[in-house]
């Protein structure tokens, strides 16, 4: 019914999460309604991706260059290294500003259930800038799961005798929730983890 | 932090409606991991939007043709015209799949407090259609605020003595709804318009 641009478009938002079929056509048309400019910078952006964007050869971080931004950037602390699971882990503690590490993305987390092994994450290049980088401390913030508590379990076993302190984010209950609303495995966390005030 | 190309891409998504930066982000990111071909065809689509899509000459409708495809399906029947404010409106129908005429786009609603009055409205193409392609019935499917009473008057009244029947869609209480959620209005439409059993 509507023209092919048109379904295409909807169909391309259609596949991206939580988007179904009303959401995407109130997009579509919201879209469309843009000016031919923000058009055309939108859609060299996604050619741009599909063409540039690769990992980081040294952290896994996605960039349009051989190295990213954080690792190039010589401000930073080499010796202090954030291991998250995705790219987009690394925004969320780039906005809070107070981290001036570096980072090593791993892109997944080790899941035999899943059938994904230790060789399917990106640790071989961890190990490698442990051994060459001089990383004195390795802070894993990976999700407070199944998956995330063995990729953490598998990286500290795999690291030791390697002279370099690995440490965890503290799971507990997050600031301003109501303990009403806290899950019972939270709550055990947070008891076993209680602290002195 | 992230190379341009992701940061535009996020930028896009954010000047959609109902998405905020967290939402663009994940959209962002899940965009980019789509394989090449399905980037490409979904920058492409938004080249043909920006390039080819018009309006209907006849109805106002979206299309990449000087006609839209319902205007040209001779299978539809002419006299009955739905009258809807957006393109997007057309798809709530033709999914029902009962109507087989025609449609006409406003575009927009009248409203005097916005500045918008008839002659921002396709409503001069409306009257064209009732004079020369001998429409029988238009079927006035405009919402129920102030703006959709205001425009439908309006077009009863530009239309009178020009032998059309002028119909609405009924309001009342939508199928399904508990009556305890429906606002005060409604109620009051729904008593007015009250039939028998």
């Amino acid at each position: 019914m509507y023209p092919n641009c048109i379904n295409e478009i909807i169909e391309s938002f259609k596949s991206l999460p939580g988007i179904g079929e009303k959401t995407a056509e109130r997009l579509t048309f919201s879209l469309i309604s843009f000016d031919k400019d923000k058009l055309s910078s939108f859609a060299d952006a996604i050619i741009s991706a599909r063409d540039k964007i690769k990992k980081c050869s040294v952290c896994g971080n996605i960039t349009d260059d051989d190295i990213c931004n954080i690792c190039k950037d010589k401000e930073r602390n080499s010796k202090i290294v954030f291991v998250v699971e995705k790219s987009k882990d690394i925004s969320l503690f780039e906005k809070i500003n107070v981290f001036k590490g570096k980072y090593h993305v791993l892109g997944g987390l080790i899941s035999p259930l899943d059938g994904i092994g230790p060789e399917d994450v990106n640790i071989d290049n961890l190990i490698k800038r442990v051994e060459t980088d001089g990383i004195e401390e390795i802070i894993l913030s990976l999700k407070p799961s199944i998956e995330g508590e063995t990729t953490m379990q598998y990286i500290k076993k795999i690291l030791e005798g390697k002279n370099v302190k690995i440490t965890k984010l503290s799971t507990g209950i997050p600031i301003g929730t109501d303990i009403e609303y806290i899950d019972s495995m939270t709550l055990e966390f947070a008891l076993e983890g209680r602290k002195d005030i």
